[in-house]
């Protein structure tokens, strides 16, 4: 707790509550707050008799020798990067919690059989470089290493750093090339919050994850005419706002209809008037699901159903009512991210849900019992556990969150309830090293 | 068209075609390029015999002196300032005929019976300083000083610099107090491209303008919560920016209803991020008709609509095919702007009609009688006339523009259709001197 609130002082966004560590966070990933606390893990780790590098991505890797140090390192990791108004937990409880288990192996005297090792990856969030878990996708091969370096920050929008650049400013522009092979992992476990309501509402401790749904990311551009508010008639319109507005509210009835999910977070226009018709809007659309061809579905509705509504057809009922106009407007898609649905490897959830029942299967307060304790679970939201998996087997561990909010300033878990996640996920690596 | 062309160096914009004029204008209040074009104002009109003064608002007034100097001038002016994607006529059209009203009044010695004088009004636009006609309206003591003075800067959004400092910064905070005590008129003209598409699908030169329609604007901020895209079901959620969808959906529906017009310029929202549902959405809302009751009626329905999405009921069928959610949005309603509908005077509307008439009446080329030449109209927007004519009697005219497009680059109205109207300029302020 007392890492985490120590590198919460870097980055701290909007207070919520009144008590010290009640503010949000607002560390973006590489900007001179996500610096200080990458410098944070260097020291810390060096400290705690890690080996630590960087890679061509900016991630980190510290890795405490076993006894045997011929094979790869079994790893925890997470990322210190946050969304422009998250909090304190997402990402930098994976981190810290594996820096703990450092601490705890150490204090104990323990020699692992292998090495073992902690990873801080770059721009998991995807907010500031829209592309999420960016660095370890690089890692594993699946991101070309160019792209990666080449993306442009999106905050604030027309901001002309690029994630090379701005590497190489906070001086994280590593020698060690990054992929697999140069930073090999024998197993990656990440403990995370759920980022959603399940655990608390159904009152158990421990989420034993098996694997990660569908989902990708594309950003919309609409393209109208600027026109006058005042001296141009509904007929004569080409409204990018409006047919925008129509799309918005079509993906969700789309995804609604398919019982997932579709997003937009960022929207932007032009020129930005009260009495000019904007001629420009772009925006961003993230759709999930458990299955990809839900994905693939919900994608090829929202195609047709934003052509048809850029052409003022009437689909799923949303033009009754409305004006119709002379002109259209004109819609391109363009592709961000792609995530299949991700299934984790055997061993680890095994070995996860192993830690979990050691800390949680007997002895119980309140009255939990084996069996209730936990649950085995996908995850609504992408990890770099994701990439991980493509090159060594993985699993994670969730703990709950107030609310299930996340992505958010007031995210919160107890001292409780992220030491029994740092108890498992020390479990996990443990047992999988003597694996 | 030389001053035209001249001060449109100063703020140029877009390209729209390949001839050297063939661009747009952003030349925002009170930015650099705004007091470049005030410059040539001062020196041009001070050069023509002209005595220059500029009020506290900024607002230039140069005036010629006529036989009797004990009457107020009789006005010919509009604004020098556009819309960040304007054109080169909104506006800009209506000072430099007045200026070359001076030139062809000096050329051919003319002693007008009062003074007669040319005004550029500053923030007309209302782009930048989201008060349409601001300065006019603090000259009639409609929009009192310091409220002006306090104006925000919208663009970009969260820009700090305000009407007062950037003034002063540019100095145009002038010492003469700003109302129509100090700076009297005995009449006001504006010479102004119609802005909409009537004149020129009649193929009528001119356009009599008798009053304008009345505006309404507001600023709506929805509050939702912050929160994971992937993680976040549907029901869960007050998501900002699909509420706001429905809202502008809903404004769009509710004015076709009333024959009038509803739109949104500008769209800020927080915190703009792929995967974080928006929790903050503020949006500017312009509301449209010629009757004062319609605006005001259309205003309550919108009110209500808006409440009622944002507690998740159905209205206009928008909500049908939506999943529910346990979670509500808030909806805050600011009025910026009020401009009730105008009536001009009847002895200027006779004076513009009468020049009109001169100009077009007989010895007509292809093929124009008398009274197929113009055309009695109603402005949809609004105009700094609007306010002159609370203190004097006003009136206006319209040239067509090509598609009827404004607020755009392309924006054009050719040099015979620019030179008709200053000709009526010129005769509606000779003949009104004279009355
Ligand atoms: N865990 C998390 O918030 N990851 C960001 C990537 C995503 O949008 O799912
Ligand atoms: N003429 C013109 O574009 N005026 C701006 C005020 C308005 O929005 O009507």
């Amino acid at each position: 707790m007392k890492d985490i609130h120590t590198t919460c002082e870097w980055g701290k966004g909007e207070r919520w509550g009144d008590a010290e560590t009640e503010t949000g966070m607002s560390r973006l990933s590489l900007s001179d707050t996500d610096k200080q606390a990458r410098d944070w893990f260097h020291e810390t780790t060096t400290a705690l008799g890690c080996k630590v590098h960087v890679d061509a991505m900016g991630n980190q890797f510290a890795v405490r020798p076993g006894l045997n140090n011929d094979a790869a390192p079994t790893y925890a990791g997470s990322h210190l990067d946050t969304q422009p108004t998250g909090g304190r937990y997402d990402g930098i409880l994976g981190v810290t919690a594996a820096v703990e288990m450092l601490r705890v192996l150490n204090d104990n005297w323990v020699e692992t059989a292998y090495p073992t090792a902690v990873v801080n990856w770059t721009n998991e969030e995807g907010a500031r470089f829209a592309k999420s878990m960016t660095a370890s996708g690089v890692w594993s091969g699946d991101i070309p290493l160019e792209d990666a370096h080449n993306l442009k920050s999106v905050i604030p929008a027309n901001d002309t750093a690029t994630m090379r650049s701005e590497l190489e400013r906070i001086g994280y522009l590593g020698e060690v090339p990054c992929n697999w092979e140069a930073s090999p992992m024998a197993a990656h476990f990440e403990l995370h919050i759920e980022q959603g309501p399940i655990l608390e509402a159904e009152n158990r401790r421990i989420g034993v994850v098996q694997g990660v749904q569908s989902y990708k990311w594309f950003t919309v551009t609409v393209r109208g005419r600027d026109s006058h508010t005042g001296a141009t008639s509904f007929q004569h319109r080409a409204d990018a706002l409006l047919t925008a507005s129509k799309m918005i509210l079509a993906s969700h009835k789309i995804a609604s209809k398919h019982g997932a999910l579709a997003s937009t977070g960022i929207l932007n226009l032009k020129p930005g008037s009260t009495n000019t018709v904007p001629g420009f809007v772009q925006f961003s659309l993230d759709i999930r699901a458990p299955q990809d061809d839900t994905v693939n579905t919900i994608e090829a509705d929202c195609k047709s159903a934003f052509s048809a509504l850029a052409a003022g057809e009437d689909v799923l009922n949303i033009q009754a009512g409305c004006t119709p106009s002379s002109r259209q407007c004109t819609v391109d898609w363009h592709t961000d991210f792609v995530s299949p649905a991700t299934h984790f490897h055997d061993d680890c959830i095994a070995s996860v849900q192993a830690a979990a029942q050691d800390l949680c299967g007997s002895g119980e307060v309140s009255g939990r019992d084996i069996g209730s304790w936990g649950k085995l679970m996908t995850s609504g939201a992408g990890h770099d556990s994701v990439y991980a998996n493509k090159r060594c087997p993985a699993s994670m561990i969730f703990v709950p969150c107030r609310d299930g909010v996340s992505h958010n300033p007031s995210e919160y878990s107890s001292p409780e309830q992220c030491a029994d996640g740092a108890n498992v996920l020390l479990g996990a690596v443990v047992r999988y090293d003597k694996l």
